[in-house]
């Protein structure tokens, strides 16, 4: 008998038909025969407008309170789907993070994980019960206090509980078919990736790619917990999300991952290096021009930008000017962060002894995500030239080892995605079927 | 320094604004110097809302989930109430019913409180912070799952939380002044009672006056909690409730136990016998029809009706006729358990050998309550004058120590409650302003 992990999100569990609906799911996955813990996050919008009512009362909730409070949204959703379950002739019990053994620190709204002791879903389990769990909450054990483990939290709770469980599987139910190539939306001729490395996904989600979250990507690719990405609405197959370097690589419903890996070998061979392509138009260009080209002036410009908490992307520094012994440095930030940063830098400008400061939010960042590249010289060059024939300029480039990403004008990033997506031989015989609205 | 616990329910915390209200009204206590616990209920309509979500998913919920469910609802309005008086710049922290340890039997849906282990609540007490506790809640340590403690049970975690924490008092809020000499909707010049015993108290909830449950008012009993039943919307005194055959009872704002009695006994002088008048339209009269009068045969019938579970309130034998050999049974059950006792009847009628069965939901009950009436003979003469001369008739009659109910017409018993009122001197000089709807 295999364990297995689901995780439903609040698109799924939105009303009381979608409650009994992923409840009738449950059910299925255990009728086979299978031992099942799901993590399931608040219906619908319930977080959001718990967050509202906090505002009303106070402009600035105490985090601890903050926590206390949202809690209360898993809470009714995982005892909803207990009794769905329940009413359908199954043993379920539903448990609080705190309850399920998710320890975390005691940073309230982004508490991270530091230990999980599932002693009383094991229990559940060993009485033939369907266990369900409040994702997105644990505790921290000196305060004893109720925390939230922030945006993802809830794809977090399921790695983390198939980790500890040492589960077969762990099940990402969303509101599309798996992780496509490129986003569908977009890029009608899309396909859906059968198969992606731990790696891979995390450069995808990390430049837009929205179906996962980087931290619940990385805490299974450290943990070696298999990802099968899928849609709550149908029955098709997902995308399997596994780590090649495994040693100890659970075998998985999906197959070993030694067998995975010569698998993905095969696949290469016709689908060469690359794994998709992402657009992310939710980041702004900060230009410092004039930047005296001295050894420690980048560290001193990049010591005020991280002060600011700023989450900085992609950087780029010109060759500096022979005449003026002067660079330009560009970085890419979140627009959220941009104004905080232009403020930052402005105040320091003297100290720091730049010239003046640009801010461009109308751009897009293109990524080309593929393990493959590693061992294949000329992506970029066929990437360039992909992009010069159809008359987009590129303004910024930056590398990883298995990721290209460009900055171009932000109305040009899509037509930028369709082109890559052609030019790389991505595109499928048909244009995929787009479910949902967020493609999360 | 002395310790206040006090209770605010659903429609003091309907909406942001009320939590704000509530929350300066504690922040106002606690710089009286006073320490401060709350209990609170959940938000307005938020346990019924809870409710119909479960009964949406399944026509018969869960016991154990469905108290995960609702006890939701306090976690929404305790969280939110302790940010709200976090930001008013005091300490405060919120504790569900298993973190204050209120620990119950395994009972879901009407748990019963076991033991109260409040250790958090006494170190953040220390600590200098108001303590927030969820109404309604508790754990049992067996199971270790959270239960519920059913209808009332908000109150009756404040005069627990009392009890445990020695508290000076336990301060009711409600949408009304106090505990009245009848329900001022239908007696305009009820007058709201200054001091009141736990036993009259209860003879008054138990017959129709809703401001408090009979639970609450028996726990503060048997723990010597003096209650302070007051408005949330004014700063009126509102009516004390004490056990005056309280030795170890505790001195209390309201003055000492000993003093309270000898207060109660000037009191008696000008307002002799009777604490109040209670009307209650919500039981029905069943009346069994030729029961033999030999031994046995009224201990049969009650064990039929015993098996239903309802809850048997007066019951009234007449004299036998000395012809047939056999009586009459009349007795009253809350109108909704009716139908079933009548079923479980008619189905045992031949066995029991009665003749047939009378059904009548078109009756009242009044009650006449006072601890005076121990000492008074001439209590039910005036009564049952007093009714006779406004030409209302009495079907049933039964008495307690401190209690006269009589059963009238349904469409009498508010008239019969003005009489009476009036009969006892009870009524005020003016009438009695009625806040809110439900007179809870």
């Amino acid at each position: 008998m295999s364990l297995i992990v689901q995780k439903f999100g609040g698109s799924s569990v939105s009303d009381a038909e979608g409650i009994r609906r992923v409840a009738k799911r449950i059910v299925e996955t255990r009728k086979a025969g299978h031992d099942v813990v799901v993590a399931v996050s608040a219906m619908g919008d319930t977080t959001d407008e718990l967050l509202d009512l906090a505002h009303e009362v106070t402009p600035i909730p105490a985090p601890r309170e903050l926590d206390m409070l949202l809690t209360a949204g898993e809470r009714i959703s995982m005892a909803l789907l207990a009794m769905a379950i329940k009413s359908m002739g199954h043993d379920a019990r539903s448990f609080t993070g705190s309850q399920a053994g998710m320890i975390t620190d005691a940073q309230h709204g982004s508490a991270r994980i530091v230990d999980v002791t599932p002693v009383r879903l094991r229990e559940a389990l060993d009485e033939g019960a369907i266990v369900i769990v409040a994702g997105f909450q644990g505790f921290n054990r000196d305060t004893k206090d109720i925390t939230t483990l922030g945006r993802g939290g809830s794809d977090t709770t399921a790695v983390a509980l198939a980790a500890a469980l040492n589960a077969d599987i762990c099940e990402i139910y969303t509101d599309v078919d798996g992780v496509y190539t490129s986003d569908p939306r977009v890029v009608p001729l899309a396909r859906k990736i059968d198969r992606i490395t731990s790696e891979e996904m995390l450069e995808l989600a990390a430049n837009g790619a929205k179906v996962l979250y980087i931290r619940a990507v990385e805490y299974a690719r450290r943990h070696n917990v298999v990802l099968h990405v899928r849609s709550s609405f149908n029955n098709n197959e997902g995308t399997i999300v596994y780590n090649p370097d495994s040693a100890t690589g659970r075998p998985g419903i999906a197959g070993g991952t030694d067998e995975t890996v010569s698998e993905r070998k095969e696949t290469v061979v016709e689908n060469p290096m690359i794994a998709g392509v992402a657009a992310d138009l939710s980041e702004a260009k900060i230009t410092i021009v004039g930047v005296p080209d001295i050894p420690g002036k980048a560290a001193q410009i990049f010591k005020i930008v991280a002060k600011t908490n700023a989450n900085v992307d992609m950087i780029v520094q010109n060759v500096s000017s022979a005449v003026t012994g002067r660079t330009d440095i560009s970085f890419t930030v979140p627009m959220n962060d941009g104004h905080r940063v232009m403020q930052a830098l402005e105040a320091e400008k003297d100290q720091a002894g730049f010239e003046s400061l640009q801010y461009d939010d109308q751009i897009g960042k293109l990524a080309l995500v593929g393990a493959g590249m590693r061992t294949n010289s000329g992506v970029s060059a066929k990437l360039f030239e992909a992009l010069s024939d159809a008359g987009i300029n590129i303004e910024m480039i930056s590398t990883s080892e298995i990721r290209i990403s460009v900055v171009t004008r932000a109305d040009s990033v899509n037509t930028a995605l369709r082109i890559v997506h052609t030019a790389f031989g991505l595109d499928a015989d048909t244009a995929a079927e787009v479910h949902g609205g967020t493609g999360r």
